[in-house]
This record gives C-alpha cells, sequence and structure tokens, in this order.
C-alpha cells in the first residue's frame, strides 16, 4: 500500500440491546463483553499497524473523555476525535469525516462500527488488503460476511454471479432485512453476504457520491465543521448546522444509490453482538448449548447463557432451557432467548419507572477518573474515588456537606483553602462546609480514596466550580 | 383456658432450600420472606397474648443474639432460651424443653417451627383451643391441614372416619411423603390432612410418650440439662451427653408409635415455605401466574417469581415461563419451578467452589449489632458498622492494620488507648496499629459508621481481645 488507510471509528453510539451490560452512560462499545479489552479498543488495535494511520474517532460529548482514556490505556494516541451534537444517523458522521479529509482526496477511509466483534483479525486485515485496491481506483467499498444461518436481524448484499471468485466483487444491491423465509432462500442461494456496515473508499470517491445521491447534507454538515471549536483534545462539530442535517443511514444516502460498489467478503467470524443470543452464540457455548461468563455456575441447563458481570455477583442457574441471564450489582435481566431483543421494552419500562439502572452504572466516569458511591443514608454517603495520574478534580466547595477523605492507595494532592498538602496511604483530611478544595494525583500510579460526605443534601448538583482543567461547566 | 400454654419454638434450623434469601448464618426463619417481620417474629406473636407463657426458644449458638434481639424488637421477651450444642433433630430438643418443664407436669407445651407461613390466624387459635382441651386430657394433639393439591412434599395424617365432625379427631396414622399416585389418592379421599409440624400436649404426657417409645432419648438429653450451663441470657445444654442422643424426629421417636393421638384441623393458610414453588404461591400470582416482590419487572411472563430482595437491585423478567429468578446483592438464582427444589445442589456446588455466598451474607451480625464490607482491595478495606444502643464491641486491638472511623449517624463513644471521647455524625477518629480502641453506642438511636481499614492483612482473626460483655473468645 502506497499511503496509510484512515480508520473512521463510529463510537457515538448508545445501543440499550445488552442491558445491564451496556447502559446509556457507558454503552457496549466500551465495556469488557469479552476478554479484558472493550470492543472499542479491540475495533482501534484491529485498525492500527504500519498499514494505518491515527483513527479519526466519531463519538458524542459523553463519551468524549472515555474515548481518549481507553485509547491512552493502550498506548495508543487518537488522530481527530470529532464530537456530533447529537445523533444523526451515519450519513452526516461519515460525511464530516471525509470533508476533514477533503485535503487528501486520494486518501483512504475505512469506517467501522466499534462495537462490533471480528474473531479472525488476519482474515479482516486480507480483506481490507483487498478492497483498498478496488477503493484505490475509486469504487465505494463495503465488506460481506457469509451467512451460516438465515439471520433476519441483519442486512445483505446481494452478488454478482459473474464475477464469483475474485477477491473484490461487484455488487447487484442491498436489501434490507429480510423476514425468515426470505432469509432462508438467500442462505439456500449462496448469492448473500450480510452486511457488516464496514466501508471503505477514497475520500474523493465518497465525496462525489455523496454530492450525486445526498446534496442535501453537504452544506449543513460543511457549515457544521467550518463553525466548530477545537476544545482541548476535541474538535466540536457546531450544533446548529449539525441539527439541520438529515438523519441518514450511509446506506440509504449513497450506499444504496451509487453503482460503482463492490464487496470484500470478509469469511465468518463476525458478530455485530446485536442481542444476548448473539453474544450467547459467540461465547462459544458447550455441547449442551451452555454459555458461561464471570461467577457464574449452571446445574441441567440447555442452550442458556449464564453472565455475572461484576466480581462477588454469583449467578446460579438450574434446569434451564433457552434463557440468558446477565447479573450486575444492581440489576439483573433474565430472558427467554427468543425475545432477548424485548430489553429494549425492559430499558423502557424501567426508565418509566424512574429506575436509575435504566441508563447508568453505579459508576460514573469522569476525565479525572470515575467514582463509585458505596453506601446512602439519608444525611450520609460514601463513594470510593479514583483518579488515575495526572487527573485534577475541579476547585470547588459545597453548600450543603462536608466531607471526610481518607486516602488507600497511591498519593494525593489536596487544597483545602489556602493549605495544600500531599496525603499518603492510610492519611486523611477533612473539608468542612463550604471550604474551596481541590484534588489531584500527582503521582504515577492510580490514586483511590474514600469520601464520606455528611450534611442534609448530598446531591451532585451542590457544588461550586471556580476552576477545571477539563473545561466542563 | 386454666393454665397459660408453653410456646416451644424450634429455631435452630439452617435450610438452603431458600437460597439465596436463606444461608447457613442467617436462615429463613430469620429473614424478611413476607412483609417487615421475620417468620420467626411472625410465629413468637402468634403464640404470644393471654393464653401463652413466655416462649421457650430452641436455637443454636450461631442464633443465639438473633432470636433475643427480634424478640426485643417486638417489644417481647424470650422465656428461656436453650442452646443446642448441635443439630440432633426435633426429637431430643423436644424432650429437653418438656424436660425443662417437668416441674408442672399438667402444663401443655405447644412446640411449633419457627419458618412456617399460617395466614388465617384466627383459624389457627381457634384450633389451638380446640387441641388444648384433648391435650389437657393426655392426648398427643398434632395440626392437619387439608390439602388443596396432591402434594407429594408433606407427610400426611389420617383421619378415623368415625368421628368425622368433631373440631379434634382421632388419627390413624402418620403417611410418610407419598409419590404422586398415592398423593392424589389420597387427597380424593378426603380423609387426609397435611402434617404441619405443629404438636401439642402435657409434659406429664410428652414426658410419658418418651419413655415408652423412645427411653433411649431420657439418660443422654437429662444429663445435657443438669450438666448445662447458664451463659447470660442463654442456657447451655452440655455438649458431650447431647452428642450421645439420637438424631431422630419427634414423628418417629413418639408421635408415629403412640396411641393416644388427635389432630386438630388447621383449615388452610398454612405454608411450610419449603421451596420457592411454595413461597410463588403463598405471594398471590397475578392472573398470569407472576407473583413479584421487590424491584422486580415481569414484562410478559406467565407462572413466575421475581424476587429482588435488596434495596438498590433491579429484577428484570422477559418471556419467561416457570421460572423463579431471585436476586439479592452478591448472589442470584434463576431456576426452573419445577425444580426448584435442587437449590441444595447449588449451594453445594458453590460451597465445593469456596464462594461465601453459599452460607455467608454480606452483613454479619453480632451481639452488638451488624457489619458489611462496601468495598475491599489489596491493603484496604471500607465497612459500614452498626451498633445497637447499648451495644459495646470488645475492647480489642489489632497487629496489621490501622483504623479511620466516620461516624455518619448516632453518637459514638469510643476509647483509644487511654483516651475516651465522644463523637457524632460528621465527626471522625485514627485508631493507630496495635492501639486498643473500643467502640460502644451510649445513645438512643443506632449508631452507624464507616470504617476505613489499612494494612497488609485484613483478616477478621487479626484481633486481640482483652474484654467482651458478650463473653464471645
Amino acid at each position: 500500500m502506497t499511503t496509510k488507510i484512515h480508520p473512521v471509528i463510529l463510537c457515538g453510539g448508545s445501543g440499550t440491546r445488552l442491558w445491564p451490560l451496556s447502559r446509556k452512560s457507558y454503552p457496549k462499545q466500551f465495556g469488557r463483553v469479552f476478554g479484558e479489552l472493550s470492543l472499542f479498543q479491540r475495533t482501534a488495535a484491529r485498525l492500527s499497524g504500519p498499514d494505518f494511520a491515527p483513527p479519526m474517532l466519531l463519538t458524542t460529548s459523553d463519551f468524549r473523555f472515555i474515548v481518549g482514556q481507553q485509547l491512552t490505556e493502550m498506548g495508543m494516541e487518537p488522530g481527530r476525535i470529532l464530537i456530533e451534537p447529537a445523533g444523526r444517523n451515519t450519513g452526516p458522521a461519515i460525511l464530516a469525516a471525509a470533508l476533514a479529509l477533503r485535503d487528501t482526496p486520494q486518501a483512504l477511509m475505512l469506517v467501522a462500527p466499534s462495537d462490533h466483534l471480528i474473531a479472525d483479525e488476519e482474515a479482516f486485515r486480507a480483506a481490507v488488503r483487498a478492497g483498498a485496491a478496488a477503493a484505490a481506483e475509486g469504487r465505494l467499498v463495503t465488506f460481506g460476511v457469509a451467512p451460516d444461518r438465515p439471520e433476519t436481524g441483519y442486512g445483505y448484499l446481494e452478488l454478482d454471479e459473474a464475477d464469483a471468485d475474485g477477491p473484490v466483487r461487484p455488487l447487484r444491491r442491498f436489501v434490507e432485512k429480510p423476514d425468515a423465509e426470505t432469509a432462508a432462500q438467500m442462505l439456500a442461494s449462496g448469492r448473500f453476504l450480510w452486511n457488516a456496515g464496514i466501508f471503505l473508499f477514497s475520500v474523493g470517491a465518497a465525496l462525489e457520491a455523496y454530492r450525486a445521491h445526498a446534496p442535501d447534507l453537504i452544506a449543513p454538515v460543511r457549515r457544521a465543521l467550518e463553525e466548530g471549536r477545537e476544545d482541548l483534545d476535541f474538535f466540536r462539530l457546531a450544533e446548529e448546522p449539525w441539527l439541520a442535517a438529515r438523519d441518514v443511514s450511509v446506506d440509504y444516502a449513497i450506499m444504496e444509490k451509487a453503482g460503482n460498489l463492490a464487496v470484500a467478503p470478509l469469511g465468518g467470524g463476525w458478530n455485530d453482538l446485536g442481542s444476548w443470543t448473539t453474544v450467547w452464540r459467540e461465547t462459544g457455548p458447550d455441547a449442551d448449548g451452555v454459555a458461561l461468563s464471570g461467577e457464574a455456575t449452571a446445574i441441567d441447563c440447555r442452550d442458556t447463557l449464564l453472565r455475572s458481570e461484576n466480581e462477588g455477583v454469583r449467578l446460579v442457574g438450574i434446569g434451564l432451557e433457552n434463557i440468558v441471564a446477565v447479573a450486575t450489582r444492581d440489576a439483573v435481566l433474565v430472558a427467554d432467548m427468543a425475545q432477548s431483543q424485548r430489553v429494549r421494552e425492559a430499558v423502557a419500562a424501567l426508565k418509566a419507572q424512574g429506575a436509575a439502572q435504566a441508563e447508568e452504572f453505579p459508576r460514573f466516569h469522569r476525565p479525572w477518573g470515575w467514582y463509585e458511591t458505596l453506601a446512602m443514608g439519608e444525611r450520609f454517603q460514601v463513594k470510593v474515588i479514583q483518579v488515575r495520574p495526572g487527573g485534577k478534580l475541579s476547585l470547588q466547595s459545597h453548600m450543603h456537606r462536608s466531607e471526610h477523605w481518607v486516602v488507600v492507595e497511591g498519593t494525593a494532592r489536596v487544597t483545602v483553602g489556602a493549605e495544600e498538602r500531599l496525603l499518603t496511604e492510610n492519611e486523611s483530611v477533612y473539608i468542612p462546609l463550604g471550604a474551596t478544595h481541590r484534588l489531584e494525583n500527582p503521582g504515577k500510579v492510580p490514586l483511590r480514596l474514600i469520601e464520606v460526605q455528611s450534611g442534609p443534601y448530598l446531591g451532585e448538583d451542590d457544588i461550586i466550580r471556580y476552576e477545571d482543567i477539563y473545561a466542563r461547566g
């Protein structure tokens, strides 16, 4: 390859189909669905190496620090982080990426979701190499997966029979999610692949396709870029023009209308993890169909997925058949496997009940690290707070509570009023009501401390911020 | 009634059939299976009032403080608390109670398990009144429940047809747990009642029955009483003779052999809560058979029990049929309803895996109150500690850890070394490694504090006790 491919990773989604593991505040692409790395981290790793430029990331304001931190954990640097002021589907997002790269029209972009699983990395790289050649010739390349079952949950790609053996094959048409009968026919014909939602094309070819098939998107998305602003390490697209762009998928906006399409077959080993059933399948069920993850025990079960997501939460299944059970510290899902896509209804029901578990986790991620509530009473709250090396909370004060901090790991630099001091493991400090204070981690290892709050009102909004290195309001 | 009936409440059992709600360290009779009172408290309340003397309690060393505290919570005083050095089944236990009352041979004893549910209290009292008349005449009275299904999980009582309308009816024989066919025949005949495991007899009649039918039990149980010792509010049966007594049920030891038997019919509304299926039935399922408890939500379920046992743990079921799901903070059970009696296997499996959840709860009960671990790291542990009014921890020191205490509710009297001070809400104290210290609640409301431990070893056995008002080792 002569020039590096620009990965464009879409990581702004907030799917709930894997609730309670995936929630709006920290969706599945950032979670550890399989192994120690998140799906986003696996995606970034897959799209790194000598063939690739640093990845461009498209995300939302809520996740802007998470993506940076997850890359840092892996020793990777992001290319550019574009922040979408609101979800507008993949059509405008990919156009924004293409416009951001418009100075290099020959450059190739590989657009990929961040929440899919690709087991066979080698086959994926081979498909990318094959696709790159076609993309360099100006074609719009999609990636297709050989189906092994009559899946009704995916879109399909119909191949031209003419050129059945090439590494990249001409595409006849896109097919929307089929009914069961159509899916069975397509599987039998051998001419259909699943649409993996991964695209490879040159910046110039992409812009040309948008101009030809979705010209209305160009002006608002260009304005969103031109009027956007740098914010620390991020680039915020301008909200007003962005909201004026049509909410449309890239498939519908350009791919289904373009003529210069090609398919790079991906082989198997791809999974969109779009429901707990697909996770069950990917976990590698045993001969009885039982798949376990975490502290889970099955007694006499069949075709069942048992996942415990948190250390210290034991999950036991007895005599189950076709059941998905997922246990977290604060929420448990038990569903008939065939109805696991109805998880959205559960999330909606919990939201209507005002249950925090619908959208939030007990652990809240912040630019400086995270915190989690351990115990709560009418007039007290206990939190564990972790600050990453170099992390610094805002200079702040509270009107309704005082706080005790006890350091249990690492070293803290603590400012209370005019006084600044270092605290290490087993040392504590008291922050009286009203005192300005600040916490930071000046060390090389994570800082962990226990905060005990006392007061009649303990809401997160009892905070006056005087200064914040993360430019939060 | 001329003299008061002596309730004898058996509360030493440690059943696991309702795991994870019932565990060895705090079994179901002490848990809140239905409503705000424990099953034991409901039993004690049912056997109180003008007809009854204070209850005699038979329990084990592990539960000695729990029974006293649960009675105190209700404003009741125990009569005598007999501690069994080991479980020897109901035969020796009831004999011990009878021997303890032998100075009043005319007195009536009502022996009851502490973990059953009796919904119709008025019918129960009427049955007791009817039984008392027969017991006063020297008969051994059992209580029988009219069956409403061919249950194979209970023993049965066969009635004599002769005297079908009396308030107390002659008993022909005891029937062991039947197979399904026999159970159906017995239900159809109308001559069989479930054996509720509740007994009413005079002290003299009971002793006579033991002498006649289980004479080998008398000597060891009498010695266990004679050689036992008072310990604070308890009476500890002597271990060596107690262990020499045969492990046998009262049914087998005397009831199945005696001739002077009578049955007091109890009507319905009785449930032994012997499995999650019986709990489901007792919860009052809706028209679809769905029974919910706590923070539980059912979407399109049938014949399903969903119970969340802890605040903050949301349980959702989707499309389930014949499923029992019980979620606690640290353990979740999901079982096919028909196999819910196999919970014992699950507990055994967890025990084999070394999982604490097999037998313990996160909350540990102590004579002075309770504690619970909120967070744990390699070199720290955070606990919440609650001390009841008047409660006093032992005077102690630790070799491997120091502690920070922050009071969040109530008032503490804290001794560290030679210094004693009062701490109230939002005040803290530091206990250096090696310092002798003591915590007590001198107030009228519960004291709650957060303890942050730091050190390389944080086991409960790092404790040197200098003084303990609860006479613990």
